[in-house]
């Protein structure tokens, strides 16, 4: 049995496996709180238990087979206790070196073991509902999963970003982004999602930026802006609001309060000139033609209680790929977070003429040739298409109010760390 | 509204969109067969229709939008043809590079196009179900999704076959396998997976090996040999059974029987010492203690008509970190797809104690130090696990029944290949 169910439990006999949390021994009594997966649970062994010298040996960590009757106590937590009977020590632990108040490198050094902890545990379920809900509604709404490649030929998206390998004898990279393999496969699927991991090579150590993390991509075809915006919205509306329900619990236990992170719909769209203006407003003034920064978006968040759209950032500021209306700006959006979080997803409609797309590239002194495949796609039956990149672990920092990004992801990957 | 949905809606007025998978012009009509995501259909415009030149004119691929009543047609594919009374041409392909009878080298050089084929899009769809199976059925039996990280510091699986990167300024390795990350998180989740992209450097070119795979992997607590089993056959039973019904149309499309294909439990278990007996009588005698290659696993699989598990191999021809037993075997087994597929699942009981797992370290000569973190596992409250690694294209190629790994994956990555 699993500790969750067994704080519902009172009265019966149980056996439960679990970690000891906490310990403390008296001459009478020895209180075991144990850890399993589920939650965790107080147990107690009289002295009068054949066990209870073991019990009182037992260190932090230690993995233990337990059974006894369940009893209501309100002192305990979860206000269930187990009266032990029976205990087992599957193996006594070394002295845990994680004890409190440590530096956050050296819980980053030992961070096979601070996984262990209670916050690191809630987050990592968040996370993984998270990566459930987007599924879900990808597949409720018609879009089929496809795995684009990680190493990737040509560095497409551009700039030193890139982390470069051999690849048996030729230049190799690793993937930053899967658009523009996803728009080759609209073209049978129509709609596709991704989730792979993508790669940075930016040196800045910010409280937002991994090296390494969990890429969300959708494409679809015969889709305009408005379309684009829309599934953005509905997706962020079905996994927020999803989470807020299915991980109460975890979010509580974060100090998170699950209504404070509701979203409701329609978003509210910001063009960029007047996110300029609002910029201006506070202070943080920005020149026309420069690309949002993450400073800037996150106090333009400071004025929002939930997500919003930038639109119509100036063409300049943003990737060649994007279509381009009115000579002067991209028609693209970037959904921010609110509480100061900044971006969590990008996303734009497609450049679908071949002469216009040559022409941004030209601009941007694109090589050509390194983009012959992706230009084929506007050979071939082109379609008006959208897409948008969603960064998994920008949204559950969001979610889990966490003040770094490292805590998102059980080995973060970042400039200085690439171990354990 | 999708092809699909229109097949059984003869007698309705509809509109439509796709691209042009046939064309046939004759003076009174023009035969256009679209397709989209979701199946082809015959559209027919006869000389009297506006549009009827423009059809005339139409190459293949190019995109189109059509509209007109759908009436029961015994000679159409789908036996449904629509009348078309209005044409919208989107897009007007030049002339599509790809025709009958090309190479296996310039399908590859045009992969971003040969993937609009009906094989590719069949088997993407079988793909794309079968991770959706996958998820569902670690879902239901209590496994959290965890997202461990390709970059990793150290060459933990050992050798020459992962590929090295330089990251900013030290040595990082492309992960061949996330299973230690996940033996971490068993700790604090207890029963996790995670489906991730997975390196190899390997230059031998095989019909079975591509350099970049999608690797899906589990680990359990408190979870024997036994057990692992089970979890393996439940799941793959899941998957394929789940595959013969939900992609019954694709599968047959690929010219493979769906029920060809089913599962029954349990499977067929093989000693590692049967397994030679066998090998020795169909003439390929393999010595004690290496390990069953490629060629011998297709051998062994002519004689079997669905998967089986050939368990305890010598220690030494496995991996350090497999629990041993009786001295001499590894407490492990690789289940091995039918029709002489080979190998899709490699899994084991680990070794729990540090003591006996120092001692495989140094009999593999690994140097101690560089997996500090791992022995950590076992020295803070260690417990009984397993896992198992899954190579998800392995299994797409058995149930799409290909001939090469390289058509189970939409940009496959191979020694001598890494664009488009």
């Amino acid at each position: 049995m699993q500790i969750r169910d067994a704080l519902s439990r009172a009265g019966d006999e149980v056996e439960l496996f679990g970690w000891v949390y906490r310990i403390r021994s008296g001459k009478e009594k020895v209180f075991l709180v144990l850890r399993d997966a589920t939650g965790i649970l107080q147990c107690v062994i009289g002295s009068e238990q054949a066990g209870f010298k073991d019990a009182a040996g037992l260190s932090i960590e230690s993995s233990v087979r337990v059974n006894g009757r369940l009893r209501v106590d309100e002192r305990a937590p979860g206000k269930v206790e187990l009266r032990v009977s029976g205990l087992e020590i599957i193996h006594k632990a070394e002295r845990f070196p994680i004890t409190k108040n440590q530096s956050a490198e050296f819980l980053l050094d030992v961070r096979h073991l601070w996984l262990r902890s209670r916050k690191l545990t809630n987050v990592m379920r968040i996370k993984a509902e998270l990566l459930k809900l987007t599924r879900e509604w990808f597949e409720k709404n018609g879009f089929t999963e496809v795995t684009p490649p990680i190493l990737t030929g040509s560095n497409c998206e551009g700039g030193a970003d890139a982390f470069p390998l051999k690849y048996f004898g030729k230049k190799a990279f690793l993937s930053q982004s899967a658009q523009l393999y996803l728009e080759a496969l609209i073209f049978s699927l129509e709609r596709v999602y991704s989730l792979t991991p993508s790669f940075r090579a930016e040196k800045s150590r910010t409280r937002r930026h991994l090296t390494e993390y969990m890429h969300l991509e959708a494409e679809a075809a015969n889709c305009d802006i408005e379309c684009n915006l829309k599934i953005q919205e509905e997706l962020i509306a079905h996994v927020v609001n999803g989470i807020a329900v299915n991980c109460e619990t975890e979010l509580l236990e974060l100090g998170r309060n699950p209504n404070k992170i509701r979203v409701k719909l329609p978003l509210q769209r910001l063009s960029y000139e007047s996110a300029l203006e609002l910029l201006e407003k506070k202070g943080h003034p920005v020149e026309w033609g420069s690309d949002i920064g993450s400073r800037d978006e996150e106090i333009i968040m400071e004025e929002f209680d939930q997500p919003i759209f930038v639109t119509r950032y100036p063409r300049g500021a943003k990737a060649f790929y994007m279509k381009c209306v009115d000579g002067k700006h991209a028609e693209c959006a970037d959904m921010l977070a609110p509480e100061g979080y900044g971006e969590i997803i990008g996303g734009s409609e497609r450049e679908d003429s071949i002469t216009k797309l040559l022409e941004r590239m030209k601009e941007e002194k694109l090589n050509e040739k390194d983009y012959e495949w992706y230009l084929d796609l506007r050979r071939y039956g082109s379609v008006p298409h959208s897409g948008f990149g969603l960064g998994i672990e920008r949204v559950v920092r969001w979610l889990c109010k966490l003040d770094h990004i490292r805590d998102t992801t059980p080995f973060p990957r970042l400039p200085n760390r690439v171990t354990p």
